[in-house]
């Protein structure tokens, strides 16, 4: 089944939305250092794709082939915090301790633009705040569920770290069991992302059928995002990726395009996402957004 | 007034029974090389000084003079959770780019143990799981109140982030404004040993009264801690605090002790105590652990 919503046109309706919300979010922090250089990373200018997911969730959930009009969407606040722990993520993961990148999104990465102690704390910050968010932000959701969706949500996270420091462990040696890159890639990428699909979908009140059904597709969404990111690393340039290309090969990182080299990563992704597509077609949502979505996840250039 | 009851017994009636609820909570942790030093971090024999308050303030509240064995004290998750967090904001501290500690609690510092990288994963792990932790074994309060609970213990994490990054922005300037030093303190060490307390009040449903008591008592607790750690580098020895004594002095920090020299912040410290424990003996708790917990906060020597 091929989709008519075009992805820079859903992007061009969503992001500008959302990104209001996040200055509005962060308009009334105190100005100090620490503060500016967490709007340094969370206002620039990411995709807002795990923002996206979980908006369009709701939508599909609720059968609303229209947008909800922030801040009415019942996942915004997942939307916001979503959002900003990728980006506490990304800070951390550019200090010279760990990937030691000096570029981000075509800026110099935190670190650089301020300074190490800095980056560190703001991404501490982006690891904690985002969950007063979630618990914040959420509206028309009982306390219990509110509960629930919590508890998971900082499971996503502790599940991103875990995948962070397995990718460190797994860096450099000469490993070929798949499982275990699978496990390495649902943790780190996988789980976040799955979080903004799957509880937006519990916050949306979806049955059981539809969340399960939507976890699928967050999984599948969830790796193949992972090996274009591991493709792109290779056959992208620094200017596209607004990062620096080429780093997982240089640092001889565990990935889909070094046990299975790039033409075949490529299908094992492209299939990934038409069994997502599939599993979402026949449970009672509008799906056609979240479509548009998986066959970009795929097709992007940065 | 004077309290009977003696520190030593205290500290020995609840931290073994604590540590064992810590090692619990760890015990399914999967054998990998972040949980190992999670674990060597969070197993390590800090005085627990928080987890200690919190469960004696839920105690002070219910009027009980038994310890309430665990797990049935209600702040039994709070105090985990503050005491992680506490752990997790040490390992950070402890990193070459903030105060590049080799040395902690008597033994190398995290990452001296292990690496930067995975010293930055675990302090990232302690800075969320708490929040879990907090959501999910706190028992017997509805769940609008642990919401309520909840949002309030993201805000002590993060003003302690704050409190961190404006210690460091204050180092090493010739600034003598009392009122800025009294609000770093009061993020950096002050909000989170608040929260073990004012928290644990709220849990166990203090009213009204009770609970302005005990934010009070909290405040001039978490103050005079913080003046004598200040007066502990200087006057202690690296073998007693169990880490690298006079380090404020020669970063020069800014200090209670730098600003008004050591007799006159034992002094202030003093007084804090003083006015702190008259705060909370009429307010219908049993005081008396409270009592002595705010006197050794002055009298330690580590």
């Amino acid at each position: 089944m091929q989709t008519k919503i075009n992805i820079k046109s859903l992007i061009k309706e969503y992001k500008p939305d959302f990104q209001k919300q996040l200055e509005t979010l962060v308009k009334g922090f105190e100005e100090t250092r620490l503060n500016e250089s967490i709007k340094y990373s969370i206002l620039d200018g990411g995709k807002r794709l795990r923002a996206i997911l979980a908006l369009i969730t709701a939508e599909a959930v609720r059968k609303s082939k229209d947008k909800i009009e922030l801040p009415k969407n019942p996942a915004l606040g997942l939307a916001l915090a979503v959002e900003l722990v990728h980006c506490g993520s990304l800070i951390h993961d550019d200090l010279p301790c760990m990937d030691d990148d000096d570029l981000r999104r075509g800026k110099a990465s935190n670190h650089k633009a301020f300074d190490e102690a800095t980056a560190l704390l703001a991404g501490d910050f982006l690891l904690c705040y985002p969950i007063e968010v979630l618990l914040n932000k959420t509206q028309d959701v009982d306390s219990f569920k509110l509960h629930q969706v919590s508890v998971e949500f900082t499971r996503a996270i502790r599940s991103m770290i875990a995948g962070q420091a397995l990718d460190l462990e797994l860096t450099g040696k000469e490993i070929h069991d798949i499982e275990l890159l699978k496990k390495m890639q649902a943790l780190k990428t996988g789980a976040l992302l799955k979080s903004s699909i799957r509880l937006a979908a519990i916050i949306a009140e979806a049955n059981k059928e539809q969340i399960e059904a939507l976890s699928f597709f967050a999984d599948n969404l969830g790796l193949a995002f992972q090996i274009t990111d591991d493709i792109l690393d290779v056959t992208g340039s620094t200017k596209d990726l607004g990062k620096t290309a080429g780093k997982d090969l240089n640092q001889n990182k565990f990935t889909f395009v070094k046990e299975y080299g790039l033409e075949q990563a490529k299908l094992i992704a492209l299939k990934l996402i038409e069994e997502a597509k599939d599993k979402i077609l026949d449970i009672g949502i509008y799906p056609d957004k979240l479509l548009t979505v998986a066959d970009y996840v795929i097709s992007r250039n940065n």
